[in-house]
């Protein structure tokens, strides 16, 4: 795979990450990590002054499919919809077998009476591997967003 | 045209598909149609249920230009501005003649005041004809929006 | 270099472009421009009607690098941060050495508060200057705002 190609095939897995989670199919969300894998949520500051300090941390997809059920377990009734507007991945590194991508995200809310907020926005500080020809998995994501707030951070993942 | 070549061309449909609309060159927009074309917008709620319930619904490129003729008689006065930001083409399935896509949308609202506003969201369930090599057009526009309530819908198409 | 491949190389212009102005590393946005540049924000109404009512101007690489040096001195405490979703870019007219091109953006801001608020949107209008294979850079660059008011206009380049 060339640079385009290779760029291409990120933008689709964030594509179908996006649909994944903004239909509401939260068990699919699993499916675009490697087994081995680390998912973190955290905020701007933290993140520009090294902190570990995570919102949301899971290591492994068996983390993530125990994140799901809870997420499942706690949310009965979903008075609100997501929307991820997701931007070109930047190629910030690119080997035969991993790259290192980073990608802005803004994510906007609708509530059942029909008002929009912007729910979150950020970037996706990715390591994605190259399982095999033109497939791509993420093995690690950190999302960094840019408020410190995120009130409704279980609703969804990011 | 190979995968990541197609996804260009699309992509730059809906870019030329935007600015049109965004610049309100309304005119421009049935041309992004085959002449054997259906046009709809709908809600989350109703596509999800299968129901047909649409807001809009326009069938051959006639219905369309019908449609902006209509619009132009209906806003004399332009108070207010739009801008599309549209994400990612997902495909979903590509044949040698018709692709099927997936593409995420926000449409925010600028006010002559100056106050900007989240006018809708939602996503373009797309049957892309490939024309000829390298062009494509719409045969048919599924638009679900996320909200139920879209109050202005009739000043631009979405 | 194909056109996908062209794109792409804009493509990631623009993202490197956002990423620094959104990490607050203003002194590498100049580099993003040819020593012989032009950079401009003006609004849709004077552009739509061909005035010259810019907000801001710059000529060469030298002013924007003044210009940079102004922002760091007048904002002692940056309270907010700043996140550009960048759409793709529309090529208009390709040459072998400058591409046109025109490229949606929506920028939002977060305050420390955790308040998202929308700070801007409009359209890149962009003369690409092809360097050297696989290297763009910036030769002119319209910033056309859709509101014309921005009153915080000075805390960051858009």
């Amino acid at each position: 795979m060339d640079e385009t190609q290779l760029n291409f095939r990120i933008a689709q897995l964030n594509a179908r990450y996006a649909r994944s989670l903004d239909n509401g199919l939260l068990e699919e969300w699993p499916e675009y990590f490697s087994d081995t894998c680390a998912y973190r949520i955290t905020n701007r500051d933290n993140h520009a002054h090294g902190l570990p300090g995570s919102l949301v941390y899971a290591k492994g997809k068996g983390m993530l499919i125990d994140r799901v059920q809870a997420l499942r377990r706690a949310n009965i009734y979903e008075a609100q919809s997501y929307r991820h507007v997701i931007g070109v991945p930047l190629i910030e590194a690119a080997g035969d077998e991993e790259v290192r991508t980073e990608t802005p995200f803004f994510v906007l809310r609708t509530m059942r009476t029909g008002e929009f907020s912007a729910f979150a926005s950020g970037v996706y500080l990715d390591r994605v591997a190259i399982d095999r020809p033109h497939h791509v998995r993420l093995r690690e994501r950190v999302v960094v967003c840019d408020s410190s707030r995120i009130d409704t951070l279980l609703a969804i993942p990011l």
